[in-house]
């Protein structure tokens, strides 16, 4: 079977948009500076997981590029609940830390729901609170919503599709995956009065799953399985965003060798594509510093 | 054009589901009995609303039903946020009161987002604080969730497709409406583990909405427009549940004139139809008596 693509797929760059909303934001931490506010993100790391420790690296580079500052505190691996606990209720407290994370995973045994209930819902820079998902649930009309962080992966999706104009309102997106990072909190952020779209929630029990995907102006691929859209299941034209990522193997250079949920062959067929790695990545990153600026906004309201 | 339903259409009664689920809450609240706890349901009643005075007087009488208390506090109309957020401190407070609600609307110029954000979560019998609906979220599996309320009527329509043996799992669930109260999180829990459906979201900007509709296995129609659904959108055979109501006039003796989102003709082609009234009214109803039970087994085991 061959692909004919008539013309060139846009290329949606999730480097080059974050770019852009790094300018911004360098913009409002000095609007913010000019107030005497420095927003500060905490980073709790616990243990020694080498792929935490390198995200967390990368948040610290992020901050410093937008003059937010980051506050990093680590706990050996052996931590408690407890211990892990009373550390979260440090940067509840603490004045300097305006919005923080808890690396996930945790180590083996603990309790990783219950450690993030602890988080005080205003300073949660993931928006991965329960009650910051809730108002997101409720949030249906934006305008009127409880003023709550929404999780990062998401809302750089959305960004990104806004960026490049994609068309959303009344428009047919499937939602390949129902993970509490990326789909079900984009299924209610794409379905938001104001973006309008219709969502499709597909996942590994869906039947008809090509069929379904085929009939979708823009497909969301965050299913975590290597290759697992096909080119025959888009329709041409279609926006289709990589966002699954799955490691299949190991570089000769020992590097982990990645895999997106989208079959190479996917690029003929697009109007518009967001590859893994360079699509969302970058997007998940900014929106996080977002948050943050966000956050230590609101502070400056109250 | 005429419709051939070539087997008579099952009629899923919430009346008779909902009498199945109070014969065994009655049950549940004697075994919670032997161990001297006994179910109470806080009414807090703001204002002079004719409706609902009397939604509140049927939840007393669904609680006597099955043996639990219930503890209506009445506030006047007049009553400002400090006033009702003091009620809803003592209602958190009270030992009697093992759950609650707070009947909605409360008066104009009280923001209500607010006042149900100062309810305790685990006393939340409506399962609309967005605490709850962020554990619904994040509660993808229900094995592994945080345990919490789950909103009343979209419980109540998949307890009733549960009771009648509709399949759910990996067929495709039109949800019309995105309200808070049901379409938002009715599409959280048809597509959870377990349930397993492949939820479309539709809504009043939704393109071909009919088609869409077309496709469905099942229908749940909520979006407040009288006699939306149309015959030739069902697919033969399909279930079709008419949850919206609307008022469209009035009676010769006065009372209110109702219409469900379901045309009338549509009863000719399905498979299975929840008729509005006599559908998931008593159901919605039976689910919140169903929440206060669960809440204080919860405390049981504590």
């Amino acid at each position: 079977m061959t692909f004919v693509n008539s013309s060139v797929a846009t290329r949606l760059d999730g480097i080059e948009v974050a770019a852009v909303i790094k300018q911004q934001l360098r913009e409002r931490v000095a609007a913010l500076g000019a107030q005497s506010i420095t927003p500060g993100l905490g980073l709790l790391l616990v243990g020694d997981n080498p792929a935490s420790k390198s995200y967390v690296l990368g948040k610290e580079r992020d901050c410093k590029e937008v003059g937010v500052n980051s506050i990093k505190i680590e706990l050996p691996e052996s931590s408690t609940f407890e211990e892990i606990a009373a550390a979260v209720q440090e940067l509840n407290e603490r004045n300097d830390v305006t919005a923080y994370i808890v690396q996930l995973p945790l180590p083996d045994g603990i309790d990783e729901n219950k450690i993030i209930e602890l988080i005080d819902p205003a300073k949660d820079a993931d928006g991965l609170h329960p009650t910051n998902l809730g108002r997101l649930v409720l949030g249906v009309d934006p305008q009127t919503a409880v003023p709550a962080p929404l999780p990062c992966t998401p809302l750089g999706i959305l960004k990104m599709l806004e960026h490049y104009n994609i068309p959303l309102s009344g428009k047919r997106v499937a939602v390949v995956g129902r993970g509490i990072t990326v789909g079900r909190p984009l299924s209610l952020l794409l379905s938001r009065r104001g973006v309008d779209a219709t969502v499709i929630q597909l996942h590994s029990r869906s039947q008809n799953i090509a069929e379904e995907i085929r009939n979708a102006d823009v497909v969301v691929a965050a299913i975590g399985s290597p290759h697992f859209i096909q080119p025959d299941w888009i329709k041409p034209g279609a926006s289709v965003l990589d966002v699954g990522v799955t490691r299949v193997g190991t570089t000769e250079s020992g590097k982990a060798k990645l895999a997106g949920d989208v079959a190479p062959e996917v690029a003929a067929v697009v109007g518009a594509l967001s590859p893994n790695p360079g699509g969302v990545g970058p997007m998940t990153r900014v929106m996080l510093v977002s948050n943050v600026v966000e956050i230590a906004e609101r502070i400056e309201k109250q």
